[in-house]
C-alpha cells in the first residue's frame, strides 16, 4: 500500500540498464544546472544598485564597471571550470580536485563549503521566490513558510522521479526567462541606439547620502558576487550528461556563462545608460522593464518569468548536492546510503537530506531570504579558490603540452576568487558570513568523524588474524521458553529437534500450584525426547528467571558456548489484537539485546513465529 | 536506569510469599474502600437540599424523609452485600454473582456498569476535590485540569506501590473526616437538645418558586442516591483482607454502612431541625458548620477535611476497578495482562488503565465535575439490581437452612434498587444518564469480542487433531545473505554449518562489475564447504531479489520445507551510528513479516548479531 503511494508520487523503479536513458541532453542539462546562476541576475543587479544608490550619481555611474569586474570574474571562473571538466571528465567538483591535488583537509573544506552553499541556494531561492510572489499578492505573506515548504516538497518529488522528468518540467521557466530577458535587452539596445540616453545620469539620480568610499564599492561588489554561486554545478554533474559527457558538459558550461554575461551586462548596462532609478518598494529590474515597456502585459510577463525562475533555481541544488554527498559517501566521509542509487536511479537519500536541511533553514529563518543572503557566497568562493588552486597543482604534476598556460589560467582564477572571498568575508562578516566560517569547519569535523567510524568498522570486520581454516561450532544446546503445550510451540520444538539433540523446554512458573505436574505429563506425552524444566519465578517476572537459567546452564556446560534460545512467538492477526497478548517473546528479545558477549558475538535467538488468524 | 526510576517511585519488586503480608487489616481496609461512600455525604446532602429548596419550607421539610428513604435503601443494600460476602467469600462482586446466577450477559452488564461507575467515581471525586480547593483559592481554577491530573498521578503511584502503603497514607484524610463530622454532629445534637429549634422552618426558608411535585421529589431522591455508589467495593475486594477474609470484610462493610448512615442522618437531620439555609455560593454543609461553630478554626478544619476526603475518594476506584478487570480478565473478557500481578503484588495494569481512562474523562469534560455527575449512579444501581437478583437465585439453588429469609432480603434489595434505578434513569436521562445507557452495552460488546478472540486463539492452539507422535522436521536448508567476506559473517556461517550440511551464501549484486570473481575467490578460500551464489539486482534492491531467490530454491527442493534464513547483522555501538549503516537485515526481516505460510508458520529467521565497538 505504501509502495503504491510511493510509485504514484515518484514513479515505479527503474533497472540499471536505463541509467544511460536517464541522462540529459544539453537542452535539459542547461535547464537542470543553470537556473541558480541565471536567476541570480534578478537579485545581484538589485544588490549592486542598492549598494551604490546611497552615493548618488557618482555611485550609480559605477554600476557598469562593477558589473564588468564581476563578468570578468565569471569569465575566469568559467574558463577555469572548463579546464576542470576536461581534466576530470568523470565529475570534477571542487571537492575531488582539491582533495586530489591539495590533500584531504582542503578537499573536505571545499566539499563542506559546497554543501553549505547548495543548502543556502535552495533555501534562498525558494524564500526569494515566495517573497516575490507575495509582493504581487500580499495576502500570501503570512503563509510564506508554508508556501516555501510546499514548493520544496514539489521540487523534492520531481527530483525523486528522476533527472529527465525534472529536466523537462524545469525547462519551461528557465527558457521563458531567457526569452523574456533577451527580448527586453535587445529592445532596450535598439531604443538606446535609436533614441540615445534620455538625460545625463547626474540629473536623474537622487542626491548622495554617503560619500563614495572603498568599503561602499567593496560591499556592492560582494553583493554582486552572489551571481556566481551555482556555476560549479555542471562540473559536479558531468555523469548526468549524455556521452560524450565532458564535451557536452563543457559546451553547456560555455553556453551558460555566455548567457549569464549577456543577461547581466545587458540589463545593468541599460540600467545605467538609460539612467533608470527604482521607485520605493520596486526592484531595479522591474523599473527597467517598466521604463522600456510601460505597465502593460509584457511588463507582467517579464515579472512572472523572474518569479518562476527564482522558484526553480532551488533545483540547481537538487542537481548538485546529491552528487557531492554521493562522492563524499563513496570516500566514506558521509553515510554510505548517500551513495546508493534509488529506485529511480537518482541519489534519493541525498535529495531527501537536502530537502530536510532546506526545510530546517526555511523554518529557522522564518521564510526570510534577506536574513539568509549574507551567509551565501562564502561557501561558493571558498570552493572556487580551493578547486582552482588544486587545478594549478594538477597541471604542474601532469606537465602535458601547454600546461603552463592552463596553470596560469587556473592560477589567475584561484587568485581572483581568493581576493573576492576576502572582500566578501570582510565586508559581510558581521551580517552573517561568520556563521559560514563556523559551519564549514563543523562539516569537516563531521566528515572526519564519519570516516574514522568506517575505518574502525572495517578494521573490526577484517578477516586478517583469523585462523586460515575456520571450524564450524559444536552442535548447539537449545533452550525453548514455553508457556504451555499448544500448537504455538510445536514448530519451535520440531525445528529445534531437527538441528540439535540437546533441547530443553523451560516453563517459567509465576503462580506455583498443582498445575505443573499436569503440564509436565502432557509435555512428556507429546515431546518425550525434549527435557522439560520448571523454573519458579517468585517475583512473577518471565524475563529475569529465564536469563538466570540460561547463564546457569551455560556455566554447567563449560564448552565455551552459549545455549541458543528458540522463541516460539504468537503473532496476532492484527496489531490491535496485540494488546490481548503478553508479548513475552518481545520482552525476552529486548532484555537479551543488552547482554553482550565480550568477543562481539551475542547469544543467538531464533524466532519461530506462529501466526494467529 | 529506567528500572531505578521505577523502583524509586513505586518501590522494588516483592516476592509472592509477601502476598499475605500485603493484605489489609480492618482499619486500613476501611480507609481503602470507604472514602467514596463516606465522602458522598459531602455532595448528596447538597444535591438533596438544592433539589428541595425551590419548593420552600414545604420542600425543605422533606429533607429528613428523603434521607430516611436513602438510609433505608443503604441498609437494604448493605445487608444484601453482607449476604453476598458470606455467599462468595473469594470475592463476590456484582459481576461474579450476576454471571453465576443469571447468565453471562447479565454478568457482563453488571461488570460493565461497575467499571463505568469506578471510572466516573475517580473522575468526579478528583474534579470535585479540585473544585472545592479552588473555591477556597480561586486563582487555582484555570489550572484545575492540571491539578486534577497531578492528584491522579499521585494516587496512581501510591496504588502502584501497593495496598498497604496506599492504605496508610489514605487513612489520614478519611479518619480526620470521620472525626470532624462526628464532633460536629454530636455537638449539634447537644445544642439541639439543650437549646431546641431556633425557629419554625417556615419562618426561615425562602419562598417557594415551584410547587412541590412528585418529579421534584424524585429528582431530589435520585440526586441523593449518588451517596450509595462505591458501597460494593468491599465485596469485590475480599481477597485484599487479612484472614478470615470474609468475616473481616463483612465487619468492615457493617462499620462503613453504620458510619455512612450516622453521618448522613446526623448532618441532614441537624440541617432540617436547625433550619439551616445556605447562602449563595455556599454548600449546605458549610452553612451547617458555620451555624454551629461560627467562622473560626473548627469551621476551617471541617472544610479542609471535606476537601481531603473528596480528593482521596478516587482511591476507592483504585481499590475496586483493578479487581473487577482482573476477574474479567481471568474469565477472558478483558486482556489477560489485567490478571497479571505486578512487581508490587498489585494489578498494576488495571491501575494504569483506570488512570488513563480517568485522565481522558477529566480532559474531555475539562475538569468539570457538574457535567460528569448525571452519568453517575446509573452504573452502580444497575450492578446492585443484577447482583441482588442473582443472590436470590443463589439462595434458591442452595436451599440451605433459612434460605427463604436470605432470598427475601436480597429480593427486597433487588426490587428497591431497581425502582431507584428507574427513578434515576428517568429523572436524569437527558442530563447525561443516556450516555451511560450507551456505554454499558458498548462495554458488553467489547467483552464478548475479546472473549471471542481468546476462544479463537485457544482453538488454533489446541493440540487436538495433531498426530499423536510428532516427528522432527528434516535437516534445514540454510541461506545466508552476505555483503562480503568479513568477520561480521563468520559467526553466522559457522553457526549454520553446525546445524546443517546444506548452507548457501547469497550475495545480492546491485552494481555488476569485475569484483564478483574476486569475492567468490576469497569466499571459497575461507568457507570452501559453503556454496556461494551471486544474484544480480538490476533494480538495486537488496530485499526483492533475495525473496525471489528464496522462493526459487524452495521450489527446487520440493520437500515441503522452506529454507531457513540466517542473517548476519552488524550492530553499531550506539544508535546514532546506525544511520551510517544500511540496515539491510532490518529491511529483510520487515519484508518477511508480510510473507506468511498458509498453515500459520512463517519462514524461520535466525539473527546472528555482530557487535561493533
Amino acid at each position: 500500500m505504501l509502495n503504491k503511494i510511493k510509485y504514484m508520487l515518484v514513479g515505479s523503479p527503474l533497472p540499471n540498464r536505463m541509467l544511460e536513458d536517464k541522462q540529459l541532453n544539453k537542452i535539459r542539462a542547461l535547464a537542470a544546472f543553470s537556473p541558480d546562476a541565471l536567476s541570480s541576475v534578478a537579485y545581484a543587479n538589485q544588490e549592486i544598485y542598492l549598494g551604490l544608490v546611497v552615493a548618488g550619481a557618482s555611485g550609480l555611474s559605477l554600476q557598469l564597471p562593477i558589473a564588468g569586474a564581476i563578468i570578468l570574474l565569471l569569465a575566469i571562473v568559467a574558463l577555469s571550470y572548463a579546464q576542470t571538466i576536461r581534466g576530470y571528465p568523470s565529475g570534477g567538483g571542487s571537492y575531488v580536485v582539491a582533495r586530489e591535488n591539495l590533500g584531504t583537509i582542503p578537499g573536505l573544506i571545499a566539499g563542506g563549503a559546497l554543501l553549505l552553499d547548495y543548502i543556502l541556494t535552495a533555501a534562498v531561492s525558494l524564500t526569494a521566490g515566495v517573497a516575490a510572489i507575495s509582493s504581487a499578492f500580499p495576502g500570501l505573506w503570512p503563509y510564506r513558510v508554508w508556501l516555501a515548504l510546499f514548493l520544496l516538497v514539489l521540487i523534492t518529488l520531481l527530483n525523486l522521479r528522476g533527472l529527465k522528468e525534472s529536466g523537462t518540467i524545469m525547462s519551461i521557466p528557465i527558457y521563458l526567462f531567457i526569452l523574456c530577458y533577451a527580448v527586453m535587452i535587445f529592445y532596450g539596445l535598439y531604443r538606446a541606439v535609436v533614441q540615445g540616453a534620455p538625460a545625463p545620469l547626474s540629473s536623474l539620480a537622487p542626491a548622495a547620502v554617503e560619500p563614495l568610499s572603498l568599503l561602499l564599492i567593496m560591499h556592492a561588489f560582494s553583493a554582486g558576487c552572489t551571481a556566481l554561486t551555482g556555476i560549479e554545478a555542471i562540473s559536479n554533474g558531468i555523469p548526468s550528461f549524455k556521452t560524450p559527457q565532458w564535451k557536452n558538459a563543457r559546451t553547456t558550461l560555455g553556453i551558460m556563462a555566455l548567457l549569464m554575461g549577456f543577461l547581466f551586462a545587458g540589463s545593468i548596462g541599460l540600467t545605467q545608460y538609460l539612467g533608470v532609478i527604482a521607485a520605493q518598494q520596486e526592484t531595479i529590474l522591474s523599473a527597467l522593464a517598466r521604463t522600456l515597456f510601460g505597465s502593460g502585459p509584457i511588463y507582467y510577463l517579464i515579472q512572472f518569468s523572474t518569479l518562476a525562475v527564482l522558484a526553480v533555481a532551488a533545483n540547481t541544488s537538487f542537481a548538485g548536492f546529491p552528487r557531492v554527498t554521493a562522492i563524499l559517501a563513496k570516500d566514506k566521509f558521509m553515510p554510505r546510503q548517500l551513495f546508493n542509487l534509488g529506485d529511480r536511479l537518482v541519489f534519493q537519500n541525498g535529495i531527501i537530506l537536502l530537502s530536510g536541511l532546506t526545510a530546517a533553514l526555511i523554518i529557522l529563518f522564518n521564510g526570510d531570504s534577506h536574513a539568509l543572503i549574507p551567509l551565501f557566497a562564502v561557501g561558493a568562493f571558498s570552493a572556487f579558490t580551493l578547486s582552482q588552486a588544486g587545478m594549478v597543482i594538477h597541471w604542474y604534476r601532469l606537465k602535458e603540452k601547454g600546461w603552463l598556460i592552463k596553470a596560469l589560467i587556473n592560477g589567475l582564477g584561484a587568485l581572483v576568487t581568493f581576493v573576492a572571498l576576502m572582500v566578501i568575508g570582510i565586508s559581510k562578516f558581521f551580517e552573517g558570513a561568520w556563521i559560514s566560517t563556523l559551519v564549514i569547519p563543523g562539516f569537516v569535523f563531521l566528515f572526519l568523524k564519519i570516516r574514522q567510524h568506517y575505518q574502525a568498522v572495517s578494521k573490526q570486520l577484517s578477516m586478517s588474524g583469523l585462523p586460515p581454516s575456520l571450524r564450524p561450532l559444536p552442535k548447539p544446546r537449545i533452550i525453548i521458553p514455553v508457556s504451555g503445550v499448544h500448537r504455538g510451540v510445536v514448530e519451535a520444538v520440531n525445528f529445534s529437534r531437527s538441528i540439535s539433540d540437546s533441547v530443553t523446554a523451560v516453563f517459567i512458573d509465576i503462580d506455583p500450584g498443582p498445575d505443573e505436574e499436569e503440564l509436565r505429563r502432557r509435555w512428556n506425552a507429546w515431546f518425550p525426547d525434549v527435557k522439560f524444566v520448571v523454573v519458579p519465578s517468585p517475583y512473577r517476572s518471565i524475563v529475569e528467571p529465564l536469563l538466570t537459567y540460561l547463564d546457569y546452564t551455560d556455566s554447567l556446560n563449560n564448552d565455551g558456548q552459549q545455549a541458543i534460545l528458540v522463541l516460539p512467538e504468537l503473532i496476532p492477526a492484527s496489531p490491535t489484537q496485540e494488546i490481548l497478548h503478553n508479548q513475552s517473546a518481545d520482552q525476552i528479545k529486548k532484555a537479551l539485546l543488552f547482554q553482550r558477549r565480550v568477543n562481539g558475538f551475542q547469544r543467538i535467538i531464533i524466532d519461530v513465529p506462529y501466526h494467529l488468524q
